[in-house]
């Protein structure tokens, strides 16, 4: 007898993708598995680097602490390039971040084993452990219409081998799926198994990487540094305590079998590569390292796969559907962020509160970053591993145009700038009631002060990763006649036919709230009160913020002008559960609203007297 | 046969003060012990504020996180007296601390048990548990002179009964220790037995105190707030989650018995008290609370203990030799900052690195400052006790009477402006050199940027407190002029006459080091190379900082003319390790460094070439 079970979700691998998106899952009180190959997780050495962005999605799950404290933080990145006596010399440094809205304004690095840790650690508080290992062996969708558009039907069969402890046999098990997501790696077994191709090329530039303790009298050990020199290129990347990474870039004669013109894998050795270091940094000294962690070479190669879904039910993840050079440090931050974009679609559709066709976006979403992505690499790349211009090569690569390429894609690869573009859940309609908050990008760090408190707060940390919307509602200065409108509003949004009533089923009292409301007025802290607000607008005495400064004047205020609204005005702000801006609208258009919830969400069956 | 052992340091008391006091002398590695008579800690309910400078002094143990993120915050106060209509009005709002130079602008609330937990977690994850229930039933100190000025001597006879598990009898134990710390209390048997006596007086003015959850359209309700009304005044004091405290100025008539005079414990209900807040709250309303926590009473008294130590053997802290109104939400603050003056001496003088002299600085700081804090006491206590002014009343409190009061006490109640008189710790000499780092205070909170990576650190979180003493070195703009001195203060710094190598055992690597130095240059980040330092003065990569700003321009900078330090010189400022500047030197003064450490260390035996 092969046991059969049923699940809502079953996620296949365990790496970053994989773990974030069952952690998002948890917490949204989904029904799921997630199983993985491998005995055990990464080992420790393995490693990679954390952008901006990611720090904020991470805290929005609450779980950026551990990073911020113990991962090594990039602020500065240094350049160096051929000087007029042979060696390099330093050109300039520069913010390592060109993105002027980051709230963390640096990149962090810090070992991928523990970024899957603090996942690992997150889903054990909440019950839930990763089964391994276990390889998958077979997966069919079935191709029945109506059994696909059911959301509360298990169209996906798959067969799984438990590796048993002798490590030899398997035991088997069936597992019919409503949701399947391949977070299974660059020779993802879910992507083969589709049929989706890789699209894309492979270069010629060979890369070797260390991790180790560095001996050196080269002063910018401890900030990211580009280093052109006449030998190759280096980048280096500061690590956790004191250890840095180095990527070196490599000659063939370096690394090539000159008999069959392959990569010689005994070359690459830790000797062979603090060698290459050695005439790349020259006047500066590399010196033995007393204690190295790991070291690989690789080649670079930037492709995306043709789709990253079947039927909006198999879904395919992080390197499975994208791969690209590791030097800009984008890997896990593609992956985390591809099943962040997932995570709550998925929990609204299971929940039947969203229809299915929801999921389409996550192709539409992730499919055009992931292809900008390698754009971005690939520009990038060529840029790192050309010469540079020296005397002798007129045709290199001057400082400053790496520098202009660097920061002119300052923006994308912070994860900062990316941005989603209209669909059922953009829509840029009422752009003007707000310029400065881009609709389809992340909503902007902004301090605002709480009413009742003045305490501060980042308007971030109030749009938690929790499957809700976000309604940030800026009522501008609270004039008689304002309050006026406010209590309109409020007795509009209170009616059975507002998108307010009709998608949010919390008042039943069984169910996950779909909005939570913030107010943002304009004013002083030492005037307003919070209590002039209709109690829909304070549904707790937190949830009402004032832009103005904290008690001592250096945090918070002018978020009205900055951000392009008017404070005479009523404006509305959606904020999707993962954060990015979903659309704006003045009170005067809650009907625009109403169409932009009902266009996905499933509404109440007004009939019903519900 | 009686149980008899030896033991560095006996603690009697695990209240706050007594817990500080173990928490820093583990983190110190000393030998000792805590008992207590309490089965268990305090009941959830006990309550206390904690001032900006206990946060700072938290935070330099790593402590202070919880209390960020779990207290509430009071960011700012709010001042209601009799308006026009018989009832109350709001005159104003102003920023609950007035210490400009506060890291932390804000005071928290938290239960008094939140706060013992968190030392005690810290203790057991050092192996450390508090001993209890353990009665003291007899303590006799030496009188040989010659054994009590002998660091290594156990003058002091301690006869403990613990008390078994069926209460009612008892094991003896008797304890021979170095030192004993009294933290047991108001009613400290320590101090009893020591003979000290409590100086003071105790008022007329009865307050009642409840923690609950309130009901009521008050919009001040989440603020500081003091409200003086003509049915008398109260504080409110917003806790935890949705809890607040109020203090209730309460009549004769509310809580006597007119029989017999005294308060009638019966009267003091929630009812009651919610009552008396009714009357005073109108116009606005005080429903009935769904949920009360705790409620008392008491009359304020203000006494400070005569001595605050026996022959520098047995020592006295906390509420055992200061006690005063609750109100001020001084308590816990007092108390704690009693042995976190006091923990680090002894442990130099258990070390043999310091003269057991030092320890004479405990009383000499300490009641100097319970005799500051309950001359505060007193005079905050009968303004806010006073009736205010209104037609009928001319002689009451006007409310700028009570805003200057509380303003001007707000560098002393916030904890950042005490301030530690010239003793052998406290050298005022060339205060000229650095005049606005404030000999005998707090170093003050400045963020910096580290040099070899550009991080933006704060310069207490470089003041842990270790038991060393930190060395700030403003070496200034690093010009070759300027290099060539700082290498021979490096020279003079190494010289085995210098009081860096005569108290610093840390060479010979068996022992603690004494000093940590801390370079900060002025200049500019995109420019300043740490590695041009001598390496006395860069022990590791992250001990070199800059005044400069971090890349988005809005954190440090500006430290050397904030500080009043010349750039153009070389400043030597010594933190104590409690964070307390205890002297500055121009280098060109280092005699007179020699001559303050000298003046409290044992120097290494130079004859004998260590």
């Amino acid at each position: 007898m092969v046991k059969e079970s049923r699940v809502d979700v079953l996620i296949i691998g365990a790496g970053p993708s994989g773990l974030m998106c069952a952690n998002a899952l948890a917490g949204a009180g989904v029904d799921f598995r997630i199983i993985d190959n491998r005995p055990i997780g990464v080992p420790a050495g393995q490693a990679d680097g954390i952008q901006p962005r990611t720090i904020e999605v991470l805290q929005s799950y609450g779980l950026a602490e551990p990073l911020l404290r113990d991962g090594a933080q990039m602020h500065l990145c240094a350049f160096y390039n051929p000087g007029p006596n042979g060696g390099i010399e330093r050109t300039g440094r520069a913010a390592d971040v060109t993105a002027p809205t980051a709230r963390y304004p640096f990149k962090i690095t810090i070992a991928q084993a523990t970024i899957e840790e603090l996942f690992i650690d997150s889903l054990k508080s909440q019950g839930v452990t990763v089964d391994r290992p276990i390889v998958p062996s077979s997966l069919e969708v079935s191709q029945d219409a109506e059994e696909l558009l059911d959301p509360t039907s298990y169209p996906v069969k798959v067969v799984l081998d438990h590796i048993l402890p002798s490590g030899t046999t398997t035991e088997q098990e069936i597992v019919h799926a409503k949701f399947v997501l391949g977070a299974d790696g660059a020779h993802s077994w879910v992507r083969k198994t589709l049929g989706f191709s890789m699209d894309g090329e492979q270069t010629d530039y060979i890369w070797g990487v260390i991790d180790f303790i560095p001996d050196t009298d080269f002063p910018d050990i401890r900030n990211r540094t580009a280093i052109h020199s006449s030998n190759g290129s280096c980048m280096i990347i500061p690590r956790e305590g004191d250890k840095v990474r180095f990527y070196l870039q490599m000659s063939d004669k370096d690394v090539m079998d000159p008999e069959t013109g392959r990569i010689d894998k005994n070359k690459v050795t830790a000797e062979n590569l603090i060698d290459v270091a050695r005439k790349t940094f020259y006047p500066y000294t590399v010196n033995e390292p007393k204690e190295v962690d790991w070291c690989s070479i690789y080649i670079i190669g930037q492709r995306v796969a043709s789709r990253f879904s079947k039927n909006e039910r198999v879904f395919i993840a992080g390197d499975a559907c994208h791969t690209h050079s590791p030097k800009a440090g984008q890997g896990m931050n593609a992956s985390m962020n591809d099943t962040h974009n997932l995570a709550w679609k998925l929990a609204q559709v299971l929940r039947g509160r969203a229809d299915i066709s929801l999921l389409k976006t996550y192709e539409l979403e992730r499919q055009k970053y992931a292809q900008d992505l390698i754009d971005f690499d690939r520009e990038f790349s060529a840029l790192f591993s050309g010469k540079p211009r020296t005397s002798e090569n007129e045709e290199g690569v001057t400082h400053e145009e790496f520098l202009r390429a660097f920061q002119a894609s300052g923006g994308f690869s912070s994860g900062i700038g990316v941005h989603y573009m209209p669909s059922a859940i953009v829509d840029a309609t009422h752009q003007s009631s707000a310029p400065e908050i881009i609709i389809g990008q992340r909503m902007l760090p902004q301090v605002f002060v709480r009413a009742a408190d003045a305490r501060p707060v980042e308007i971030q940390d109030m749009l938690p990763a929790d499957t809700r919307f976000k309604l940030l509602l800026f009522v501008g200065l609270l004039t008689p006649e304002k309050l006026v409108n406010v209590r309109r509003l409020a007795e509009e949004l209170q009616l059975p036919t507002s998108f307010l009533q009709r998608y949010d089923y919390a008042a039943q009292g069984k169910a996950q709230s779909m909005f939570d409301i913030i107010s943002i007025t304009a004013g002083r802290k030492d005037d307003v009160n919070f209590l002039d607000l209709p109690p829909i607008f304070r549904t707790h005495w937190s949830k009402v913020l004032i832009d103005d400064t904290d008690v001592t004047g250096r945090l918070g205020g002018g978020a009205y002008p900055r951000f392009g609204i008017d404070e005479k005005e009523i404006t509305l702000v959606v904020v999707r559960p993962d954060g990015y801006v979903g659309m704006i609208a003045p009170s005067t258009a809650l009907g625009s609203m109403d169409k932009y919830f009902g266009s996905f969400l499933i509404g109440k069956t007004l009939s019903l007297g519900e």
